[in-house]
């Protein structure tokens, strides 16, 4: 009784997120946290995340990370990279992927019997979007919806929230099944877009306790075994040096850590008074752990090969869905 | 007498560019070929270019390729990935750099002396751009147009043109330079952005005539020193290979290739049917000459490890300004 009451007493944690609510990371942030164990507090930018988990105001944060067809975030790339020195401890401690499935929402009109399965939606006659989603759903739109007028919104639960607040069945909003659900709407029709194959991961991370790098984390446990685990590395190469990036990656070879993420942002560090051009910072994402012998001995094998590099954490690896 | 007309008679060459009119792009493109000896026409994206030289609408194609400060132009880095098999025979002849500028240009008002070293713009009341040259100018813009209204638009020579329409001293644009001297405009004050290391490369296209690989271009002259060269390739890797990228970059490092870029995108070919996600196309720049043997073997070389690989073309490297 007196443990329970002492959790339940406890503050929750704070998890921000990129905004507005209802959106894409919302629904990742959703299904990493409970809503009665943590506050979700939207931000607008994605450096507002990275800010407030920095400055101990959130305890976790949800960045978009990679999307299947679109391909990186550089926002998000260049806060690890840090230029700033400002987001130095922060570390990656997860990962969640949801896919991008756009819906037609709007109010199930009495008079009309809808049918989700063949929805006849010859009625609606305007609908709201964000401009990129016109161009993901156009079979769909031009079989179902050639006459409705588009809308362009700044999001697409901004969308769905104008539809809510107009209340006229002729109105929909190609939007969220989790938008529709907050804004207490119907939804008319499913899985609208023209590919399956849009995914987008989201990294879930928190200020560092333990900067060390090399130094396995206390609570990584005493299972070193890293089956199922990813880490993500950034580093920087002598850029004069012929081959400098084939020994980086040589290193992971040598540890047999299959890289599962390569990526690329023009980095200044503040040491160079950021003015330095076409210089590059690189993440490599590969399968295992800290504190695993393989993975740690490569980061220190990399440290003496690369001009630089940071260790931006290990998490177990998210069910890839959609 | 007669070699001369016959010169002159000639059709000139078709050159499509990124538009609008006067966009970096377009002064990308003036940077690299007369107006005389060819004529240069703005289309709308930039997929657009790669169509036009790839069913020989247009004889050269110049493309946005990477910025120093936002990094690489994810979609044209997805047409030379050539997802659609559209455009495998385009290749890279030439690079240019633009330096981004950004400018106050509006009408010098005749009433208020002008000097351009220490300009007094207190009178300007509105201020047209894109909403990214808002950011890229915050410390000039506080400084000397603090109370200005700023209104977007789509493009920073979309600006110039406006003021030029409305022809009020009171109303200036941020924009180039080119598009003042376009839009008979006065440059109000120049280099007006935060930083002065912003720039652009653009790569000249054409179509290929010779598309086989590793054979040298009958243009390539006898002279085979690949100093002050750059040759880019693109390749994919077997995903599910430990150490399969190291290898193809060990390819580079062992015929002294330096690496002067390395960009990652998400990549479906048609043959699986473009439905496999979290798969990657790697693009390889490295200095030297396809011709030269150190090149030629390399790229013979990746092709045994990697699971494809393309030419993408050779290049005298340009100059970076700014």
């Amino acid at each position: 009784m007196t443990k329970a009451n002492g959790a339940q007493e406890k503050a929750r944690q704070t998890v921000v997120f990129l905004g507005p609510v209802a959106s894409y990371t919302h629904a990742a942030a959703l299904q990493r946290f409970s809503k009665t164990g943590y506050e979700l507090r939207p931000v607008t930018t994605i450096e507002d995340i990275f800010a407030a988990v920095a400055d101990s105001t959130a305890d976790r944060g949800v960045v978009p990370f990679e999307n299947s067809t679109n391909g990186i975030v550089p926002a998000t790339l260049d806060l690890f990279a840090n230029a700033s020195g400002k987001y130095g401890e922060l570390e990656v401690i997860g990962e969640e992927y949801v896919a991008v499935n756009h819906c037609i929402v709007g109010l199930a009109s009495g008079s009309i019997p809808h049918d989700a399965a063949k929805p006849n939606l010859s009625y609606i006659t305007t609908l709201y979007s964000h401009p990129q989603a016109w161009g993901q759903c156009t079979k769909f739109l031009s079989a179902n919806l050639a006459k409705a007028e588009h809308v362009d919104t700044s999001s697409t639960s901004r969308a769905a929230e104008l539809v809510s607040v107009g209340k006229d069945p002729v109105i929909a909003a190609i939007s969220s099944a989790l938008a529709a659900k907050h804004y207490k709407l119907d939804v008319l029709a499913d899985s609208i877009q023209n590919t399956s194959n849009n995914t987008t991961r989201f990294l879930i991370i928190r200020r560092n306790s333990t900067s060390s790098p090399g130094k396995p984390r206390s609570d990584a446990g005493s299972d070193n075994d890293g089956t199922g685990w990813k880490t993500l590395i950034s580093f920087t190469v002598p850029h004069t040096t012929p081959g400098a990036l084939a020994d980086c990656l040589a290193v992971f070879k040598a540890h047999d850590l299959n890289l599962t993420g390569f990526h690329t942002r023009p980095f200044s560090s503040q040491v160079d008074g950021g003015e330095a051009a076409w210089r590059y910072i690189f993440f490599a994402e590969f399968g295992g752990r800290r504190g695993e012998s393989s993975v740690d001995d490569a980061f220190q094998e990399l440290l003496g090969v690369a001009e630089s590099g940071r260790w931006l954490g290990s998490w177990e690896e998210g069910t890839a869905k959609g």
